[in-house]
């Protein structure tokens, strides 16, 4: 921990976010659903998809870039299909309800398929992956999105038109933290790709994505009024359709077991997805979460603006 | 073409594969499944997976590391969820029985999650995806096994404990050739991983399918009888629950044009997974599949040990 920082307890700093979100114009509801995606990111070490982009938030409602509004549509279509329209409501909130409406449709036909269009900002994708794992059954998340700007030579801004596809699985696990998957895949612009290895996945997880969405980001890039929209893909399997979800969990702690078990001398360590930002999650559940002193000057800044009552940092 | 080789016309060597493994005892229908995904690879280009196959095939058989009579049960768990038992049917069958199976199910509920369990020598996995885009679904395929024998220093053979999971999408496009990525990830074995980039896809992507199809490989390798058998994961989406399918098809053909049309000077030409597959495709189908001298001949001696008639060379 940098010498210039703080640590701000986890239910203080969901307190402060919550407010400051409700102070903005959300609804509570909207409001604590975005603020728990928020520390949920801190608690696990994802700091970057933290509290640090709150006022980012702020300013994307206040410019009509999010939705401070949404009303987000969720369609089933067919049995285990769900289409959900966002209304550029910001992925912690689009992507919450998505998987909350998903999983009780993989509980009923033992998969569901949901696509999300229209989001902006997505976040951590493990964090809705994982929502799935807690409760015993398996996800994939990807999401398609985040378009760049960049400057030409001359100074002028122009559109990069790139889009990276974050990817995600989440399995549950018994004794060990569940298993999750948080990749980036090979960034993909128009005309190049960032990273030869991967942009086959990237390509195809986009077109996945976006496509089945019908709302593609690449090929229609620049020809739109809003360049900031993403598009998830949200996949739960019901593994207890096909086993008992225990004998399932079994397979995941014995296969961790089994892969870390014997390193060689001389090869890499096995890093098993998760397990770091589980250890981190413990650790900060109890200490607080570290904050840049200027990100924390930040946060209490924009809640002096609200008149909102700000907490104490642990130490 | 090296110059020991000869081109032999895919209906010819279709015939000749499809005899070979009736002699063998398959039946009729079961020796052209099998010979369909042989046929495919070679004119797609993946030759690995071709026709050079077909006496190790014969050897698996004899020494019922495959069978060579498999009753595959195809159980249908929940409204979207397939179990398929191979009974150590190859992959070509076992693979293309659980796809026949799995398109119906997503063209009801818009997706299908099939675990395949218990085959051998699953093969090319494009094929298996490829079969849904051909009718106008996107499919996402994962192939978990492949479990290697090394030998120790002293000589004696040692299992290593090594899975590979290749990983296919497939995405029906309309101008363009239908997206086929086909893709290895990183081998992972007990203690150690090959490629440290792409490893925890590697186990994401066995838990998920060995873990759904209750049949471990990891974690079980060198406790059982077989650890020749192999895993699946087949998920087909009707994009037709989402948007029209021509829409979809476009998206992928217009994704396509703008990821291809303006390379910059300097950056890697970017390639299309499935363009080059189709190319070759075209090109043998005319011309026929090129087969170095030896391979040839290799066939020809199991033919005529069967008294099977062998067809003609076209050059």
């Amino acid at each position: 921990m940098p010498a210039q920082s703080v640590r701000v307890a986890a239910q203080d700093l969901r307190a402060l976010a919550t407010d400051i979100l409700v102070a903005a114009g959300l609804t509570p509801n909207h409001a604590r659903t975005i603020t728990d995606a928020f520390i949920w990111a801190n608690l696990r070490g994802i700091d970057a998809h933290g509290v640090v982009g709150l006022p980012r938030y702020l300013e994307m409602f206040e410019h009509e870039q999010a939705n401070a509004h949404p009303s987000i549509d969720v369609q089933r279509i067919r049995h285990s299909t769900l289409l959900v329209d966002a209304d550029r409501a910001p992925g912690p909130l689009a992507l919450t309800v998505a998987m909350r409406e998903a999983m009780p449709v993989a509980r009923q036909t033992g998969v569901v398929w949901a696509a999300v269009r229209g989001t902006v900002h997505t976040g951590a994708i493990g964090y809705y992956t994982s929502m799935a794992s807690a409760e015993g059954m398996a996800a994939i998340g990807i999401v398609a999105g985040a378009a760049n700007t960049t400057s030409t030579s001359n100074g002028e801004a122009q559109s990069a038109g790139s889009v990276t596809t974050p990817f995600s699985i989440a399995l549950p696990a018994q004794r060990h933290p569940d298993f999750l998957l948080d990749m980036a895949t090979a960034s993909l612009a128009l005309g190049k790709i960032t990273h030869a290895a991967g942009a086959g996945m990237s390509l195809a997880l986009e077109l996945l994505t976006s496509g089945i969405s019908g709302n593609p980001l690449l090929s229609q890039f620049g020809a739109g009024a809003n360049d900031d929209r993403q598009n998830a893909t949200l996949v739960v399997v019901d593994v207890s359709a096909f086993l008992p979800v225990d004998d399932f969990r079994a397979i995941v702690d014995e296969t961790i077991d089994a892969v870390t078990a014997r390193p060689s001398m001389g090869d890499d360590a096995v890093p098993i997805p998760g397990a770091r930002g589980a250890a981190c999650y413990a650790e900060r559940s109890r200490d607080g979460v570290p904050l840049p002193s200027e990100i924390w000057a930040a946060l209490l800044d924009v809640a002096e603006g609200f008149d909102i009552s700000v907490p104490e940092p642990m130490a």
